[in-house]
């Protein structure tokens, strides 16, 4: 896993993590955001997370690559046990065939006890090599809803209110909103 | 998380918890409530199985939004761990296709998950967009089983032995109750 | 939940549970039974299964009736943990469609979860809508199954041995056993 | 549950457990093989087993029969925890229809659960009952199967070297072996 | 469970697991390689996984075999637990029919909730028995996606920041690569 402190210019330096130096300036109670993202994936998924990241909030950014989807709950859960991090996101690009989705059912309940085991919130951020008719719209695709879902997990460490007021309105992460039904005005608790 | 208490008049106050002040008048015997529910939902369920909440108890009511279904188990955990609810409604719209399905059958396994390591009931108050012919149906269908799960949770909390009166007899939530077949006459233990 | 012993000849008393002094003379080692049930349901299968308890055995036994079959894990395990039951019986009624077969699905795979949690043993009674060709025969069936079940309660708890006698001889609950096949002569371990 | 101590000369005395006295000549480091089985099965596979562990190792026996393949993961447990068994069989007979095999995917969901809790193998011996084109061969085939994996056992207890060299050459249970492909040499870490 | 240190000139002698004076040579950092695999393999993967595995790095490996998929989850997790493997490799060969695949998503299942319960990570090498149009090619697919897989575990064990350099880029074990798509470039987070 490798650190990236926003407070460090250098960033990366050789593929190392950071130096000692850098936690020595970052405030206590800085949260701490993992990136679980996959070799398997066919687009940098971590790249567009990151940026959305960088821009909306003074986190950690912990990131851990595994070979695939399946190796995902482990990753999500050694973030939160070993590096401290108070969210994760869990990238991934599940292949177009069948055996593909049940690797990708497997890896979502293994996510899905990861998170209860920890009682902390891991976001699956996946993209079925199938949502998009080429690639390079499946590109675009993947990274929006990286983009989105980043905005999601920060929202759950720093907004939550903001969720709220979204709730019952048909977010969609990647493509359009589908966007609330009737009249219901989502998420005002008014009576 | 937002946290309404019925003692407070002013309810939410620009969107941050209610007052400290509050919770001194509540007695301590005070039931907690958590209402679990989705961005991505085209209905907001939960106000009206708060509506419901409100009218037939005085509970603490304690509101918590993520963006999807599978977001779900971990927030109705943290309502029972952190928030220290007595029970929890996880309510949730998921969408019509067959990686929506799977989607659900990954939460509503999760949400049983949490029920066991919580030894607390959750209740799992879904709406599956393909369940009526068009959205207006499909928002009044929702707004009714949120409302009669309202009731179901209310009823665990307080009033167990209404349920057992019940006890076979087909109730539905949001449809029409099946009813009792045969002469089959329901929880009377009578012998 | 709701106690019924045994000995408290007036049974319930206005739908509450069982006086105090009834206890006092329930003796120590006496088996307690629970049985979770739902109002889904369309027949009161628990009645079916109290009935044969009560001409079986001399057990306590506890009635926990909630909303529907995925409700039933929780309230099963809730009945070892806080009312100390040796075994329960979970009886519920899914519905004929795809979607309520994912149900029973997950139900049942919460029960295992919640028996490997606690080591103890939970008779799971599901009869589906579309086993049989009419109401009437559904009724009869769920009840027989309710019944023949409360016999292997029992027997698990008082009587495993009756259970080995049978080992390998096909039987079935709510239908005509199907039997032995070969010349295999079930459960004597003679050589 | 009953126990079958080899050196008991007498076996079963009336379908009770073996005499106290027996005990007190069966070596401490003495292995114990559970033997977990079902009435709802048509063949007594626990006997075929018992007969092959009996030929092959001083082991005791602790044989308990549940109702059906459902039952089988806690009486797994059961026998791990509270009968100290080293390993376990699993014999059961899934239906033929869906919902049967449904049933054998939560059984073994639950066995392998019950496995990663106790750190203990059970192996799990099903025979589905479509896989003969009749009663008399399904019979044999559910001896056979129960035969060999009680062999499995038995070196999975005392003999793990010679899984080892049985790796990768396509063995069967119940069936002729498929056997090795290629010119891979099976378990030989020669090099 | 046999040990294989890589000190040991002579490797295995007559099957038995090397001789204590092998350890006191090993240095204490040395990492432990848990490989588990089957009988029922038709191919020995874990023979072109260790070759790798010696080449890339200086770890003992622990090799255990079980009878078949199902069986390898609770031998990683005591793989882990009881020889102190810092990450395990499960290799196996699902069969081709509808059984078989519900056997992989078993034994899956139950490999990542070992991973969950140890914090570790278990490399799943699967190759299923339809993947490929002959024997011939399916023994080489095997034993490619084996070698892959082992330089995976290396990386994950010693070499993370490799993968990070990887993420996104389509790698894929067994077959070729499918490459990343679009313009991104994998991995590097500069900006």
């Amino acid at each position: 896993m490798s650190v990236e402190a926003p407070l460090a210019v250098a960033g990366y330096f050789a593929g190392r993590p950071i130096s000692l130096i850098t936690f020595l300036i970052i405030p206590l109670a800085m949260k701490r955001i993992g990136i679980a993202d996959t070799t398997f994936a066919r687009v940098d998924m971590a790249r567009a997370a990151i940026r959305v990241i960088k821009n909306e909030a003074s986190a950690e950014i912990i990131r851990y690559t595994v070979p695939g989807i399946k190796d995902l709950p482990v990753a999500a859960k050694k973030l939160m046990d070993e590096e401290k991090c108070d969210i994760v996101m869990a990238l991934g690009m599940p292949g177009p065939v069948e055996k593909d989705k049940m690797c990708a059912h497997e890896a979502s309940t293994g996510l899905i006890a990861a998170q209860l085991m920890t009682n902390r919130h891991i976001i699956e951020v996946f993209v079925h090599e199938d949502e998009a008719p080429d690639e390079r719209t499946l590109a675009s695709l993947a990274k929006r809803r990286a983009e989105e879902h980043a905005l999601n997990a920060v929202r759950l460490l720093y907004y939550p209110e903001m969720l709220t007021r979204l709730a019952g309105t048909g977010q969609r992460q990647g493509y359009e909103d589908a966007g609330p039904i009737e009249s219901s005005s989502g998420g005002h608790l008014g009576h």
